[in-house]
């Protein structure tokens, strides 16, 4: 995996500053649309442009299986996995319902499921391991498995910002995979594994303390560094993790804004985030999640979340909804007109 | 002004529950989707539509003018309203950004303003005062004036639904037209007025002190029977929040849903509320405003905002914004694949 820490740069303020100008002259008082101007600020800070334009979108779904569905964190069996892609790839899933409407495509990656896809056309084949190990058991996976994971995300990012793509969303389907991510959650943020956990899919009660004890016991076996983000990842991370990870260190190094999904997505970025900082400056965090262990991660990051509609689904489903909230914010910025030009008052009296 | 008592029918559960198994059967864990399941479901609900579809959307932006502006309670001068509907007109505010993204049309009612709009093509003419009375030394309109405003919302409501609209968004332009809304919270919910009295386009904190004694002075005066909803509208209220409020009484006895935008939009939500309370089984709650006003009658109807982005412009840009992400629960409910379709295992296990 490349060294990735000095190819991202800070987001320059002065540039909001500008952006801030503009806003300020639009036809509207100050400061009214809220956080579709920071949206649309943000955007241009990012980007460098004058005018930013969302035209290309794209949501990226990486999928993985993870070993540590042997011990019955999950409730849908792992085969749900390659079913899953096999109805991205058909179009008749939820990220590609919201894909569809908020004008992205959708790219469906193979990083780690544990099926092999013969003749799948439209997915990218980027497979690392059949499945993580189970991680209550042993590492899940190798160091080196690990930076393979975030280098195919980078690649990706490369590819994609050189296509012309203007924004990015993450996704995840991985059976299981709120397990490791609420590991990452705990070891990242320093916080109780059952302050972290939830219950995923929907599992009842007793499951859920049963995953909160795995969990715990694959801290305690793996020891990750939590100094070693990539460390961490590897022990008791997952494929699909790392290439979200490597994906929006692409992505800031490319400077594109990446707008980051739920729980599994979320650990993902803290991965990012922890190798390099700065990957904050790029990202925007769609929505809030039911699964707790996302808002540690977010705190620690100092993002706020755009939407609260209680999703728990994943795949990229808040990444293409909050899509559309940064793109109204982008588009107020180049469409409004100015006081100027509509020949508005902007006198201000009794203030 | 019609009687619209009998003509508003409550929403039948019993879809909903119809609705909610589709929902269930689609490839994802049961309630995943969250507030988009209930968005659907709401609005097969409504429609009594198997499949809704929404297709032909529109925002109604009603302006008026106040005569309470005399009293120094805003930042800008009453001369920007006018000038701001010819920007409406001109498609170069706000609502017509974000109206263009979520597919909708905008229709601009003159319901109130104190300007003689004598060429305005697209400008939907249906005034009932140049400007409402100045509420500080009685009352805003008289009660025939203020029926005459809600039977104008009515009448639009009724003439969109048969035009094929699917779902309808309020907005309201009016400079000073917080003050009235503030007064109809705090009458209507019975909140003392500086609880549900904000900044509006943005006073400063002395102004804003004046702009509650100047509320409590007008209630005091008028005396408005908070059982007597239309005589609220009249003493303390507004023109266009009068047309807002009989375009959702219009829209729910067609079984139309509608999209309530934030503080004055509620306001006139509330009026219609008021006057039959079947009507919130149509609304849905665009999201919550900086204003806090809005949050006590929200509240009172029971409606959850479905956005919250620090906005505070009106004219219905909380509404169309809100409208995506109902569209893209009924996408959701149209679109994805069950998992008979799709060959997906929806065996669930260790429950």
């Amino acid at each position: 995996m490349e060294n990735m820490k000095n190819k991202v740069v800070a987001v320059k303020d002065s540039l909001a500053g500008e952006a801030q100008r503009h806003l300020d002259n639009l036809t509207k008082p100050p400061g009214s649309l809220g956080r579709l101007e920071e949206f649309a600020k943000r955007i241009v800070a990012i980007t460098g442009e004058r005018m930013p334009v969302l035209d290309k979108k794209v949501i990226f779904t990486f999928a993985g299986d993870h070993g540590i569905t042997e011990e019955g964190v999950s409730a849908y069996p792992k085969e749900v996995t390659p079913q899953m892609v096999f109805n991205f790839l058909r179009g008749g899933a939820g990220i590609n319902v919201l894909a569809r409407q908020a004008g992205a495509d959708v790219v469906v990656i193979d990083i780690g499921v544990d099926y092999d896809f013969a003749n799948a056309a439209s997915l990218v084949s980027r497979k690392v391991v059949h499945g993580t190990a189970n991680m209550a058991k042993g590492p899940a996976m190798t160091r080196q498995q690990a930076e393979q994971c975030i280098q195919v995300g980078i690649d990706l990012a490369r590819e994609y910002a050189n296509k012309g793509y203007r924004i990015f969303g993450t996704g995840d389907m991985g059976i299981g995979n709120t397990t490791p991510s609420s590991a990452i959650a705990s070891v990242l943020t320093k916080t109780p594994v059952a302050d972290v956990t939830g219950r995923g899919t929907g599992i009842s009660e007793q499951s859920l303390r049963n995953k909160i004890t795995v969990i715990e016991k694959s801290i305690a076996l793996n020891r990750p560094d939590p100094k070693d983000p990539i460390d961490v990842l590897a022990k008791v991370g997952g494929a699909e993790i790392g290439g979200i990870a490597g994906l929006i260190l692409g992505a800031s190094s490319e400077r594109v804004p990446v707008v980051v999904d739920g729980l599994i997505s979320t650990a993902g970025a803290m991965i990012a985030y922890e190798i390099e900082p700065k990957t904050a400056d790029y990202m925007f965090a769609g929505h809030s999640s039911v699964e707790i262990g996302q808002k540690a991660m977010l705190r620690r990051m100092g993002l706020a979340p755009i939407l609260d509609l209680n999703l728990r689904l994943g795949e990229g489903t808040g990444a293409a909804l909050a899509m559309m909230m940064i793109e109204a914010g982008t588009r107020i910025y180049r469409e409004m007109a100015t006081f100027g030009e509509a020949g508005v008052s902007d006198e201000i009296i009794n203030q």
